[in-house]
């Protein structure tokens, strides 16, 4: 590594953890505000939503269960990141209009992903929070471009990155004057087939023990599986993890993406539940 | 896949679940019997010691150790398999009658690897459980010969097997008649070098969906860092472990082996107290 | 897969071969004009030049070594995606005027990288050919804009991207209109550290099988070590590769970035002259 | 790593190199003499022959056109690993028996796979040369038995083995006095599919520049595809491999394993001629 980067003997053995995403002393960690919601309190922060966003009605449905369930923020895609050119790219400038609707409507705040520096401006317009998602963690204009805004960012580590260059991609963003970046674990890849991608839930303490910056996980990418998101989502509570982000879908079997890991309202719910006893038995609370 | 293979449409896409370790149905799960300690009741079992018997006191000493904070099965190598053949290799045959003298004392029952096939015999002669490394879980004589013995089985996840090649092994095991196997996930290898191991939680729910046999994890050869093995532990149980092996030492700076990732007393002890928190939160207990 | 996607019995098992980049016979080949350079016509095209544009000197003194020596195309970047922002990030629009300027002088057509869509017209407004680098390849509106110019464009796999997400990528491209698509193979990400990346040579063939656009390698950034460029890029000829890009600089040890694994003038003209000699072995030769 | 290893500072960084296998000086090569055949020449070893000996007749027709084509060594497994214990497991000591008087009738020395230490004597009575096969590259017993012999013995590269991992499992057998070790890439385990492993042949010339001990490719289980093997078998060569081993049967298509990537004696045949050309354009030649 070159250029100015600390190695810490008190960090890990062959990773270099750039200055401002860096830890200063054990109890150093930020919280980050988003429109009024904390994420880094020590309460989870819980952000749920439908991968895509489809219709109002889909948007609207879906953001009442979140919300009635005890999740505080809500997100749904309006641009996709789409492996084929032939699958639904999401409903654009309209996507995004619909989410500020509905988040106006229920008074939870929304991230949503955006993947093209022309866009940043737009969607920060509107949004809460700016997702940078996987495939771009290491698309630099556009880390560059959202550490612009103030806007809280929502940082996905890529499928393929180092915990060391996740960081770097952090550091990125708060190198352009924007601190408020939250860091989500959600799956790297691996030779495993049976789940979508390989949660890697080390990566929470890691993170953890590295930077300031808060932790969240998402258990739907993570794994891919519906019936595996409870497991994987109090795994990572236990694990240390600042809050989850999680798919919902108001009908996931006629979801137009992800809808085989989407959780209903009452599976949600149900979830909700159960992370509140394990968050307390490692003595915090949700939100 | 070639033979007695049924792939169950209610299982996993792409993975062949061979018959003997198959779940038969939504409740179906065996219980496995450790001299007197069960796996798999729902009740965690807490398996601990050092990474290599090093010398009768620090055997003991550490064995009283995992007992007093509840542990209730001992570890410890005698025959270690080192990457390098100057790293020490264990005692041998007389570390397996220190454990055997240990285990009275202290009435622990013991598991400790076996590498060799001309070994099976004489360990299982004093070993209340044999284990199979991660580096012999495709191993295939040493499977079949623990098969033909009676004694419970600790398989260990080879490094980079996949799930299903997890499973084949455990049936060879099976197809010899002994059904008392135990698996464990004790991490995988990927591009991530800041862990030993990506310690892949998600194997919990996944081989629980698949296979009746109790599902444990290893979250020292996981992680590699004892900072990190209180997060991992409790999101393992989190994730539904039916119990964890970990390693402790009485005096973890001067271990011959694996000290980095060895739990202190102190550190098992409060650890286990918060271990039974957790289990407590998702509706079990510690046995 | 979802969508418009073909996937051929005489394909490869669990591979979808997306419609536009689909092979539709045996001899069925795609030869791609590069301002009068041909890629893919069974003569092998080189490409050369250093990692990044330094000053006017060292690119030119470069572009000259790589014509001299029988290198086709110049590469050199201007705009740079570097794992920390304090790294040199490149010389930006100045490096797009210097490699025009060089190309001119030289007679040689230049490919340069575009990291921003707001960048595209620009670059292209200069460039022969447009590379999307490795990080990018699964950035879509960055490839939907370089599929709406006509520029030919150097697509290098992603290092974690599977074959079918390679040519799936492509295909964003060639469904904007654009079919001057060429595929790189440039090393993915595994478990292997002495290496930089795993050069996975056998993507050529698979590659050759299963699309028509031509396919070159990149031994450079495939292996991290100049000593090995030569061995590997013999290795890529002799696998069935259209063409090599390579990293040369005329004073290696002065090099900004990734000089330990460029080659000097010296180097590359050896290393040129046995390529000839593979090449012919095969019954093809370089352009 | 702990003990007696050199990290010499013009080997590769990150890369601790045992010292029996180190290479001391630029041309420090060893050659390994199989019953009259050497490996380490400079002159390509070609060994070929089935998977698995499934009858005399199979294995004399097979050897036969082996002979014919100009290969030099016999392949052939008695004792095979199958990742189900449901599949065929190999003749066991007929086969080898077999492979003792088809060698006798043709002439060519044979290599077989051993997998138990208990089985080490019986099959060094017959072999020529003895295969410790990839899932066996850790098996620590095993290296140190094949060790005490005098045989041959071909190390093949584990699928999950680092290159410093594999030197070091080499190391095991010459530290009991064995130097007779060839070197085999056969193909490590990532994220891609299309092929059955990856096979990393930048192996070869790391392997070349670290050890004096001589390295060949295995293009059959590197790639799982029949119609893959003659690119990266002229890959190999064109990389610096010593030798190849591949999969020949003479009826590919009633085989009892991997038949897919199994060579018919035509197909060898040409393919013989084909690599004779590329060996001698990077100045070498096939035995």
């Amino acid at each position: 590594m070159e250029g100015n980067l600390n190695n810490d003997p008190a960090g890990v053995e062959g990773c270099a953890v750039p200055v401002r995403v860096k830890k200063k002393a054990k109890a150093d960690s930020s919280v980050i505000d988003v429109s009024g919601i904390p994420v880094g309190t020590g309460a989870l922060t819980i952000i749920a939503g439908p991968c895509a966003v489809e219709s109002y009605e889909q948007l609207l449905e879906t953001a009442k269960a979140v919300k009635n369930a005890g999740g505080v923020i809500l997100r749904g895609g309006a641009f996709k990141p789409r492996s084929s050119p032939y699958n639904f790219q999401g409903l654009g400038e309209a996507g995004i209009k619909m989410l500020a609707d509905v988040s106006k409507q229920t008074g939870l705040p929304f991230v949503t992903e955006v993947m093209d520096t022309r866009m940043v401006e737009f969607v920060a317009g509107y949004a809460d929070m700016l997702q940078v998602g996987s495939r771009n963690m290491h698309n630099y204009p556009l880390l560059i471009e959202v550490g612009k805004t103030r806007k809280p960012v929502l940082l996905k580590r890529g499928m393929m990155a180092t915990i060391e260059e996740f960081l770097l991609s952090a550091e990125y963003i708060l190198n352009q004057g924007n601190e408020n970046v939250v860091l989500c674990e959600r799956g790297i890849r691996t030779f495993e087939t049976t789940t979508r991608n390989t949660l890697d839930l080390s990566a929470v303490p890691m993170l953890k023990h590295l930077t300031h910056l808060p932790v969240i996980v998402d258990p739907s990418h993570g794994t891919g599986h519906r019936w595996m998101v409870p497991s994987m989502a109090k795994a990572s509570v236990a694990a240390g993890a600042d809050g989850l982000i999680m798919e919902i879908h108001y009908k996931p079997e006629e979801a137009l993406c992800d809808g085989h890991q989407s959780l209903s309202p009452d599976e949600f719910s149900l979830l909700m539940t159960d992370l509140k006893k394990v968050a307390k038995a490692i003595g915090r609370d949700l939100l």
